[in-house]
């Protein structure tokens, strides 16, 4: 079970509203590559996962990654605080803002529902370290486009720091995945699951 | 930010493999009216709550619905332990294993992956607190249904609990409810929203 | 079955297109909360209500909607009369004209074709009563954020008036809550099923 | 408006109840090329057609289709009537009934919610009614495939009168194509639109 | 099985980079109407099509159709080259961009992934040829909607290219449907199936 | 473009129709890990691959998978020929059947139509790279699953032969990996773009 922890991973604290930017980052919260898509996929997998280590090591980034998605609701809120419908005109805001106002739904930058079409949980072991790297990847790889449009140092710090995150995690899965080829006794450098592949 | 804490919120012992029964309350993690939506649903709708003590009333329910999800994902797993191939074939599970193995996947009864359009989040204070008591009386039919399918004694007593959360995750909403309608000076019953309705 | 009368059910007579406004209201026709959710969610709930008044309060409100649905094809045909390209551009509506034209397609303002992932027919009194009161409360937002980007009159009335009718059918949804758990016997005032809870 | 008249465009009045054709029939309720999608192609697509005959005959179509969505619904109803958890389970109508309980709810038989991808509104005249033409004779495919397995003469017959109006209705689309080709002034048989064309 | 010849099936080369035309012309790749969705229809209903030259014509056009997505993705791809980051956010190009950088991805014009659900493979041939037909011209009427918004020759002539062969195809298709209704030696000009007509 | 070559990659020979099995290898035609959704990934993200050897391996897996597909799709098809419609109703492919008949639509073995949120094109070099390992074993995967319940031998091959064919191209990402690692002269295992991570 989880325990609410009623403060933040890292701070949020944005002074000038954006809701353009919003409306991009908001696809770290519900878009195909995520921080739910993480989160969901992580916490799914480890319930078939054989390997206490590798358990825990799922347990533990899935449980990180729902304070990821906290600080991208925060951010996503914070930017659209104080909002005059000029300004939601003018970012572009208002088929969000139509739908949801200013809270906070999980959908894509192009406002596409979350959707668990983008995650993969397949039960095997080097099989689901692998789609977890690529998602790691992924959303390293969404965070560099989301920095290219931030000039705020306020959002762009927070940013940053998830990004940070994403490569620290794909560094552990890889360890994980070593681990686990190890366990499996496999001579094959790209993992592949021995008792299949004996048959 | 968010702790895991290694246990569930209730205990779930499972002696007996059931890949059926595990096929149907899957839908109670990914399908439209789940623990996966109804977490999701309350963590996203907090950020927009302008009382501090509905933000927390959706913040609680919202944790305790990610243990829930956990609960759910556990009797899944534990239902179809040990399986033998024709096992899986005669429970009509074939069509999740091919995809999934016995991985948890978040997928409704009858397979369709979990869907964020299952969920509301309207940034509008009385609004969302309906989406939520709706919700609740959804998942109470959802464990209602399931229940009607359950011999399983060590399976009924763990749903019998989530369900039994339902209903007080429902009265807490409506207490909720009446706290909102009083801040917002209504003399409507029904609740609306009178800076809107003055205009 | 249904019979068209050739007339809509209040006025609608647009001067003045304006593509981008259509581009929102469209929500309404196919988007999440839009009128063909509420008609589709009423009309098929009838089928398993048990209460003649009920099933008769369904069937009044879903043909309403469908009417409603009319209405907001009218102004998003209205609106989008005349256009020339460089209409189309300026507002935004290309994305939307590139697959459609000026048909009008039952889609979000995001976009997003129309999904029943966002109504629900559970075959139980109360919750179906619970799912129409949250529905007349999103329709009713929608609505009103709609309101807040509306310059044009004859918009404006017909919008108001169809906001209008939702806080009607809400009413009415409460009246058939109360009818409904007053014939279960119930004494709890947030309405279950007690047959299932007397187990 | 549309206007609800009490009573079936034909009778239904099975007295068989039938879980395992009821889940097959729902197609026709929700699914690809159901009666849901039908009317709201036609309804939708009348709003732009620039003539008259063919706006009349979109609305009378569309709306004689929503009476079959009635007819279908009650199809399915009555097909799940007074059914113990014993048939229910036998019929493998579990999946649906754990999400629905013997709600009428617009799915496919493989149990995938309704989704407007499976129309087309295009605003271009010929496109909209070959859309159309296609649209009738997929559904009358569906019909031919639905009473394949339907044993029972009460079911037989409605679906039967079901299919035939789908052949009634392809010959109406396909006169109305010839009307909208001579307006056109189109010499290609094959419908194209001459103003395109001569660019 | 397929062959790769390293040549486009028509030049295209786009010395302007325009981001805002290639979030328009995406929709041929993987929106509802676009080549994807053509070369896959094609090519499934190809299996159950009993006729050798019926089946011989979908292979065609439908690996035809292969070579004009690589043509829509060649110029989605010319059109976004040496963006810069001002040029991305004028254009509106920002929200696809940050899930897939300059990357061609399978969505509509809205953003909204590919979904198969927009094509049908009904396994009955006068149903399949209707589709296909319909399919050509949803194809045609979005080339005539994306021509209206082109400025640029280059691209103005590949696409207008693309238009032209949807032509072709549906006069190929328009004389399958001839040739399968004499087979089925219908008396009816539009082409039911006699063997379920007879029944 | 692409040349239809009149063979399979390798022969498909069934001779004992099943639908039953139809119904799960169905999901690599059209399912989450599928051959369509692998060669659609590996065919998109070509276009941005900066590297000539790695646009011409995308090129040659993306072309090989088409190949696949094919093959799947007659499998598929072979498996449900002459059907009697017992031999439908018993196999529980009837479900299938009423939408499709007999015909090949891409769809997962749950009946959901694919869908490209299961495909990522990032436009990152090692990001697509590392989705193009995990879609390999995550299709793996798939046929050891469906290795499991092929009794028949003529499917067994077939199915061996494409379950070979994704270890290999795995094995060829993985070689693709390592030379854009040289590349992009990172230092990290791991492959990071060290451009981003210079910033």
């Amino acid at each position: 079970m989880f325990q609410y922890e009623k403060k933040l991973q890292y701070p949020v604290r944005i002074k000038t509203p954006n809701p353009k930017l919003a409306s991009l980052i908001i696809t770290q919260y519900g878009g195909p590559d995520g921080e739910l898509g993480a989160s969901l996929r992580y916490l799914s997998q480890r319930f078939s996962m054989p390997y206490p280590e590798l358990k825990g090591l799922l347990t533990d980034i899935g449980t990180e990654e729902l304070g990821h998605l906290e600080m991208i609701g925060t951010i996503v809120y914070q930017l659209t605080r104080n909002l005059s419908e000029e300004d939601i005109k003018q970012a572009g805001f208002d088929a969000y803002f139509v739908d949801h106002t200013t809270g906070v739904y999980p959908a894509s930058s192009a406002g596409v529902p979350f959707n668990a079409f983008s995650i993969a949980v397949k039960g095997d072991v080097l099989t689901d370290l692998h789609e977890d790297l690529a998602a790691e990847q992924k959303a390293r790889t969404t965070y560099d486009n989301i920095l290219r449009f931030c000039d705020d140092p306020d959002v762009k710090d927070a940013i940053k720091f998830l990004r940070q995150r994403e490569v620290v995690h794909y560094q552990r899965f890889g360890e994980g995945l070593r681990l686990a080829t190890e366990r499996l006794n496999s001579r094959n450098f790209y993992a592949f699951n021995p008792s299949f592949d004996a048959r």
